[in-house]
């Protein structure tokens, strides 16, 4: 990373993320909401810089929503928003900020219409509890709310429910520049490429050049994967990358992906 | 979470995961590291407690690997042990010791030997850099080794490289009781059984009890996962959440899983 790297990072609008749930962590449920989220913020230009993953023990995701929240320009909680025991990120995330934990009106009145008033019990009244301050985030799916609290946005677990909520919330987010990527496939191995990878990464410090190697069907090959927000300069780096490659003997196969991306 | 659930947990042999990449931060890949290394850990009586995914950048991998390793009884990391410019996962480890990186004259002879000393270029000798203390961890995939630093085991990202090192070390590693789990499948809504299973919870404090809801073609339904290492003490427990959402009118699917869990 050189300085004018760490530069144009520091320039970058940044989030951070916190997967909260035992599920995760067993690996019982593979998480989905990672690449999913990765892939939104970064074709507005949002780079996700970190997530955490911790299990529903309100100290653990105080402790790391505290930490994420005053490093990253905005942050997303995944999980712990249902009307059981086990779901506790709405007092923990007032805890975090230090605020009493309050039954919102308009998120009561969402639920009476949705779910009805009759079978609107006290575990399920639970939903419409929010961090003083909070405001609702609209979920489209099931009814009950998320809710935005300063910088960190609370959304469901469930990738269907978290996807509409994040929509629902996305014109809020102010995005920077999107990042662009190209991708060149190659099939020398990643030792053979890496100095004079090296080399074109110092004529190009601002490009984010990552080299990811891979083995399928007995085969290895290394995808390197350029990023930049210009297009021209992503242009000409990859052009090198190719000569590069194909100087050392090896083929190509070069693709300009069509969705914007960021590291 | 009660007291004695935290008790339970603080007696736990712990682990920490420390992910290494900007391509799961950038959603390019969809990372299958964590869910595998979670089962696995699991089923030797390790429970993940936190994962934390950090990009290329070092003074991020040592902040995170430190707080992790001074907290988890062991730490894995995946990725960065390559031989390309953005591989920087050993020196970042050299740093968060405080210890110098050396060149590991056993991991040059399994390079050389694995590689041929003709191909053995310089980049391709980083892939030999130990911080010093360092113990090597075996690679009979593609050669490469990793290595193990105090508690703190540097692993490859490509999942078939870094499975093959984790069961290279497997032995090395003093498990606990292994968690087992029930998963009782339930029609009802989750808002509907939440308090009566929030009072089974009361009555099985040490049960960890997870209420997870899912959404499948237009179909709402929740999974109640239940794991303790006592089998016994699991199926009492199980069978009163099954009363319990069958006398509220619901139809369960009960299911015992054959695999070792954990959260």
């Amino acid at each position: 990373m050189t300085t004018s790297e760490n530069q144009a990072r520091t320039d970058r609008v940044t989030a951070g993320l916190l997967v909260i749930g035992d599920e995760i962590l067993s690996g019982r449920t593979q998480d989905a909401n990672i690449a999913w989220l990765a892939q939104k913020l970064g074709a507005m230009g949002i780079a996700l810089s970190e997530v955490r993953i911790v299990a529903d023990i309100e100290a653990d995701i105080v402790a790391a929503l505290n930490a994420l929240r005053t490093r990253y320009r905005y942050v997303f909680t995944t999980g712990g928003i249902g009307p059981t025991h086990d779901d506790i990120t709405a007092e923990s995330v007032a805890a975090a900020f230090g605020v009493p934990l309050d039954r919102h009106p308009e998120a009561v009145r969402i639920l009476e219409e949705r779910i009805g008033k009759e079978q609107l019990n006290e575990a399920r009244l639970r939903m419409a509890n929010v961090p003083r301050g909070g405001e609702l985030v609209t979920n489209s799916v099931s009814g009950a709310p998320g809710f935005r609290m300063d910088n960190v946005f609370v959304l469901a677990g469930v990738p269907a429910i978290m996807q509409a909520m994040f929509e629902a919330v996305a014109d809020r987010l102010e995005g920077g520049i999107p990042m662009q990527s190209r991708t060149v496939h190659c099939t020398l191995p990643e030792g053979t490429i890496a100095a004079a990878l090296g080399e074109i990464q110092q004529r190009y410090p601002d490009v984010s050049i990552g080299s990811y190697p891979y083995f399928r069907r007995d085969r290895y090959g290394v995808n390197v994967v350029l990023r930049h927000g210009d297009p021209e300069l992503l242009d000409h780096c990859k052009n090198e990358v190719i000569a590069m490659i194909e100087g050392l003997g090896g083929s190509v196969a070069a693709e300009a992906r069509g969705t914007a991306d960021t590291d």
